[in-house]
């Protein structure tokens, strides 16, 4: 049977071997639920980069570039860090750069994964059906905030290990941890959210619509794939 | 109001200060446990090292030695690491230098802090009455298995928290986390950890027993404090 373990936080990846495993790459608020969004919405890929530097560079060679720094959009680049951005029907086809606080930090510090996957609540059911296709041992990397393990990622981690109970086998004490907060909150992920730090953070920004969407389940049917660097819609399912 | 949060993992410490705050460490499968049952039974301090090197060294002065990794005593040394072990008499007045796999080194990374105080399920009201007495912000530092966040620590820390809810402020989403874990799993901690991978690993090694008690509550009204790189009763309660 395939193990399942659960990174809380990037600064734990260095505990955690990645190389033959599949690597799910979790950033509830907002990142991954914005990657998922973006390419269901026909953006053709997105170049996820760790530093504004970086992002700036690739700005420069005519992508449209979108950066996010405490929740909030960078200054000098065109796109935020709301899944609603990347809906825009002038994204279709195109390549978009991306730099976030956590979720492009998780994605760099998950390198020489077997495979690297995008998870959200947006595509969990259908990310639980090619998780379980494919036989390498799975890794959830939370993204967490500035490295401290957080709530909405850690949820996620827990509905994804429960999905997934029947096929696999706890690698440690993380997944079960995950599943149990799950299990407590799913009835009302919402509003047990509404006591978590980065709620908080992201109220004071009045995107309390991005988080209601960020929590839906199963709006798209589509896992983003790390290929040479650039992530692009899985094919093979 | 004073704030409260828990650092899941020695390896994520450097995200917090400890400079302020008192330090509450938290090793329940066995290192506090056998801490707070010492010091319960007379043993007079206990000088935590990290390293097996240096618990050598203070035994070559003629200290007493206890000396555990991945579970099992390192031989040489003369005490395990079950509290059975610590309420020996003959330990009655003795200074023991102490080495576990994980305990002790989150004693050691927690260094700086104004106060750094021992918690187990064993003295957790008392620990809980010292706590509202005094002023300074909370930390609760998980031991947890070689950098990675475990359930019994998390569990521990969770249960503390939520004694202390009404007299504090959580600092960031950690306390919420291990406090609706602990929430699920409180009416029968034992049955919970069964499934834990610490459990499995010390059912290997026959310690049902040990860990039985390492689970009751309110044994001792003691509270390990580090002084001078000692272990000794807290006194001012």
């Amino acid at each position: 049977m395939k193990k399942i373990d659960v990174c809380l936080s990037p600064d734990l990846i260095h505990l955690y071997t990645v190389e033959n495993k599949t690597v799910v790459i979790v950033d509830i608020l907002r990142a991954t639920s914005c990657m998922v969004t973006g390419l269901a919405h026909g953006v053709e890929s997105l170049i996820p980069v760790a530093t504004l530097e970086e992002c700036r560079q690739h700005q420069c060679t005519g992508l449209i570039a979108a950066a996010e720094r405490d929740g909030k959009k960078v200054e000098g680049f065109e796109i935020d860090n709301s899944p609603f951005s990347y809906m825009n029907p002038e994204l279709k086809g195109k390549t978009i750069v991306m730099t976030t606080t956590n979720g492009t930090l998780a994605l760099t510090k998950s390198a020489g994964a077997r495979e690297i996957l995008i998870g959200a609540f947006l595509n969990i059911s259908y990310l639980k059906k090619y998780l379980i296709s494919q036989n390498n041992d799975i890794l959830i990397v939370c993204a967490a905030w500035k490295g401290k393990v957080n709530l909405e990622d850690t949820l996620f981690a827990g509905a994804l290990v429960n999905e997934l109970k029947e096929y696999v086998e706890y690698a440690c004490d993380a997944p079960m941890l995950a599943e149990t907060a799950y299990l407590a909150a799913k009835n009302n992920l919402f509003d047990y959210l509404k006591s978590s730090s980065h709620f908080n953070r992201l109220k004071k920004l009045n995107v309390m619509k991005d988080i209601e969407f960020c929590l839906r389940r199963d709006m798209y049917q589509v896992i983003p794939v790390l290929k040479q660097n650039k992530l692009v819609k899985l094919e093979q399912i």
